[in-house]
């Protein structure tokens, strides 16, 4: 059962517990599935070295295409070098963010949905994941989960308006793509892993 | 007078001392001119950033699309923060190397013709340079050049095969867009500086 199973959400949605989550569950009926994590941007030696050149704030405004294009050569990266290989190995993929929050952050956010429909088309083609949990949450509150943690990256440091037009596009893509779930993230802890215990039950088992 | 003029060619064509002389030139027809001179990848600190990690040779082999989409996030930044500002400002631009190189080597040399011109629309839209001096050279004695100039990067670990296929986009491409100009860079260095700077006058004087 190779699967590729991506979590997506704001800033402070919970993707990190999350993830331990899904990982703990896959364990738990899956015990013989060897899993894979990837993160993005990010995932692999190169792909980090550009992620940390990406999230670093800087003097020099990164004009928003470069951000874009940026996001997609460490997700050609990742796709190529160690998604789709493990995928052929019959190996679950559980993946920290994907395709979707280029369409939220850099296509929403940044105003730039046909260069990111493109951009996708000539990196990705038909490739998606097979399930999608998306975290909903009202960027307000993220925000201030996220800011609780510490210091802030480049992405983070940007306007309330900024997310909100990326959770538009999440709640958009999620209304109108059967593979992606939302999740109220705005519960508690214990009702969010709930749910995303009862959505993968209802898919997987 | 703002124009963008831009040397292009294969390793060991001479691309640097030609630059030279395009400088030396305009210092000289054109002395209350302000230049900036620019190379790609890179010419902002933070393409120079991502041209670093694109050069330096690697155990993690790199997806022929990471590479693109690496070129293009470059020449992003470098065309929005460095080139269309100054060309705004009535400065000329000399660059090392644009988009023509991304035709020839990822898109001839790695057979990525239709993602190249993908991103080139997305990217750069109808932006050009004005003016393209192409350094034309046989890749046996262009490497062998770039050879003896010490330890080779990347790129310059090529094989000869794909070295012909970029030489044969950038002569195709010659052919058909007459504000590409060929230079045979087989010759010797004072008959190359000859002709170029025949062509810039021919051109712009």
């Amino acid at each position: 059962m190779s699967k590729y199973i991506v979590i997506e959400g704001l800033e402070g949605a919970g993707k990190s517990s999350a993830i331990d989550l899904v990982n703990r569950w896959f364990e738990t009926h899956f015990a013989d599935l060897e899993r894979v994590n990837t993160r993005e941007p990010g995932g692999t030696p190169l792909a980090e070295e550009i992620r940390e050149i990406w999230k670093r704030p800087r003097e020099e405004p990164m004009a928003p295409m470069t951000e874009l294009l940026m996001v997609y050569a460490c997700r050609a990266q990742l796709v190529e070098s160690v998604i789709k290989p493990a995928l052929a190995e019959g190996k679950l993929v559980i993946g920290d963010r994907h395709n979707l929050s280029s369409i939220a952050y850099q296509g929403a956010g940044r105003g730039l949905e046909s260069e990111v429909a493109g951009l996708s088309a000539i990196t990705l083609g038909e490739f998606k994941p097979d399930l999608t949990l998306y975290l909903d949450i009202d960027p307000k509150l993220g925000l201030e989960r996220a800011r609780g943690r510490g210091e802030l990256d480049r992405i983070e440091l940007e306007s309330l308006d900024f997310f909100e037009r990326a959770r538009g596009a999440y709640l958009d893509h999620a209304k109108r793509d059967g593979t992606i779930l939302t999740i109220d993230a705005s519960q508690t802890m214990e009702k969010v892993h709930q749910d995303i215990e009862s959505a993968l039950a209802k898919v997987l088992l």
